[in-house]
């Protein structure tokens, strides 16, 4: 098994004091190049974040590992600190925290599929003709209404949207050891979860008991007259944020995931605040009672999804114009950067690197008054991975020990 | 056990789809200064290629790690994304290899040095005052038809040059569990393959009769009177290029190492060219039915072994007046670089970086037209391992899919 060697090392050499860390994440904020008029970050106006550049420490992270684009969940989870391909999350308990269910630590979550099935049970259409929120939410309700827990089971179903849905088993003693039932292809017949090496697991004999059920149920709604389960998980039993660093965190995050992601390392939301004049606003109060903030600005991402370059280079300065608020406060150390990027031209996530901003005290200096991905490849930091950013910043604030004599 | 993660993560990512990828390797192409005058990269007259690199990523890789010379399979291996430091392949194979033996997954290979032992049977030269290769032949020969081979073992035996040659035992259930008989020193026995931990393995007493026989056929040779084997080993069981990439992969290399370092991950050898021109155009039409073609140049090695700095600067001019007509078959992604450095000054391999350029669709650019190992340096790409370079060149494909929800 890969090791978190390092992540070890920095919990061990971790100290307690007052200094305040904030980390502000514009999600997504990385592009590439815009058909030769360089990247949103350059061009954006940004006087503010450009002065603070050119008084703190730049460079760019590799949020996972070379190519490797990021979910939302590994890519914040390596901004934590936490070695996204050690601190592996499953499928379902990401999509219950996409939609912010109250997942419990006994709870097994799956993420759900509803697709089609010809009269012999093979698989016609693994995503349901991308069904509708309405139709989904429909026949959400009806299997609900029908279904019939195995004894000592209570059973969750819930929207997320389109074919999407989330199934939550809820009981005592259950485990994860559940077989995907989508066989990721047509024509063929969806898997059993308990299928070897599931077939001792008493929890995949419930689950196939409940799946059976729902065929039955959904056998005369010829939109989505099946579901197809995958990344059955529990909550995962990692080290909390305070007890791996010694701080005292708080989120101030607006959507769902976010906070959901903080959660499941126990950083506690105290805000969810959506507009970045409120991000900043907020941020600078939670440092008051917190010695660790993560800020989250959503519109990074969503116009880069979007493909809005001059989206998302409003949202850019946007939170440039909100900075002084946070500024105010005087954070000992404030990064600023994204968990990933997201270039317009690609309408997703990418794997390129992360433009890093850190206001610090003991820093070299000498690099360019810019925040962009051209002068921070450029910067101090050089390029490091993205799990390497926290321990940096609890560097700066005196928070590591020196290793060994 | 050190393991691949990131590779095995790759793999799990990889997805299927029509875009082309062509790497085509200089071989040994990096290289230092020379006397003040740069390295041959500078020093070549390059326009095609640093045009190309004004419109691409440029950056540098580590083959293996820091310090560390590769071999040809080792430096191969890690451009082909198979961590060198755990896809290890024995001498025994790559001997083999490289003398395009065709050997089987049941056979066992052996690396020979023909040596001197005295009446006491002490080794008192390694390498048999490096023979000249008709010597080599002639003795190989006579072993060939004195041998008896004991019962269900077929033996060969192989000329490589001057004092190197291959042995190679084929038969059923044979292992590779043989301990090196060379015992590194002059004035010593040599070894034997059957000794502890070695000693339970059939092969390795196979092995000790064969070479018990040989020393009895050249007692009366005074030039190379015994054989020291080292690096018995057996093809190895790697999952091939296309079940770890979802590549359909053909490889257009001139020289048997490089074909038979391709053979090892399971690329096909589509065709054999060695000067520039030939190479460019066949990897443009293996491009027609294959998403992933290795193209391999050897002279910018070959011409840096001999020490050679004008030889080698007029074998880059001459790979790069080839390039416009691989250029021309439009591939999605198109990497140069080389497979470690070979600097005249050192007339051998190093551990230099080597210089990359990736022509791919979702660059950041602003680096400048010129590709030589100065530019690369600051290139966008940064300083990365050599196995990261096919996930960076996949990425940019759109041949992986995102990590994580």
């Amino acid at each position: 098994m890969y090791e978190d060697t390092y992540g070890q090392v920095i919990s061990s050499l971790a100290l307690e004091n007052d200094k305040r860390i904030v980390l502000l994440v514009m999600d997504g904020v990385g592009d590439c190049d815009n058909d030769g008029g360089g990247t949103a970050l350059q061009q954006a106006k940004t006087p503010n974040m450009d002065a603070l550049a050119g008084r703190s420490a730049i460079g760019q992270h590799v949020p996972i590992a070379t190519g490797i684009t990021p979910g939302s969940g590994p890519g914040h989870l390596s901004l934590f600190g936490y070695d996204p391909l050690v601190y592996q999350v499953g499928r379902g308990v990401l999509s219950a925290l996409g939609i912010e269910f109250d997942l419990q630590k006994r709870d097994v979550a799956a993420r759900l599929n509803f697709c089609t099935i010809d009269p012999h049970g093979r698989v016609t259409d693994r995503r349901a003709g991308r069904i509708g929120d309405d139709v989904n939410k429909r026949i959400l309700e009806k299997i609900r209404g029908d279904l019939k827990p195995p004894d000592g089971v209570r059973v969750f179903f819930e929207t997320v949207a389109e074919h999407r849905a989330l199934m939550v088993m809820r009981g005592n003693d259950l485990d994860d050891n559940i077989g995907d039932t989508d066989p990721q292809a047509v024509g063929v017949a969806p898997l059993s979860p308990a299928r070897p090496p599931h077939d001792k697991s008493k929890t995949a004999k419930i689950a196939e008991e409940i799946i059976g059920q729902v065929r039955k149920i959904l056998a005369d709604e010829p939109a989505a007259n099946m579901i197809l389960a995958r990344g059955f998980a529990k909550w995962p039993n990692w080290p909390t944020f305070t007890e791996r660093y010694k701080l005292n965190p708080a989120a101030v995050a607006g959507y769902p995931m976010y906070r959901g992601v903080a959660r499941l390392v126990g950083i506690q939301v105290v805000s969810q605040p959506t507009t970045a004049a409120d991000i900043c606003a907020e941020a600078a109060a939670a440092m008051k009672e917190h010695t660790f903030v993560f800020a989250h600005f959503k519109y990074t991402d969503k116009t880069g999804e979007d493909g809005d370059l001059s989206g998302k280079i409003e949202r850019i300065e946007e939170m440039d114009a909100a900075l002084p608020t946070l500024l105010a406060a005087d954070p000992d150390v404030l990064i600023i950067t994204g968990d990933h990027s997201t270039p317009p031209s690609l309408k997703a996530h990418s794997w390129h690197p992360v433009p890093i901003l850190m206001k610090a005290p003991h820093i070299r200096g000498g690099g360019p008054a810019k925040f962009d991905e051209i002068a921070c490849r450029a910067g101090e930091i050089g390029t490091i991975t993205g799990k390497e950013l926290l321990p940096l910043a609890m560097a700066h604030a005196g928070k590591l020990e020196k290793f060994g004599a």
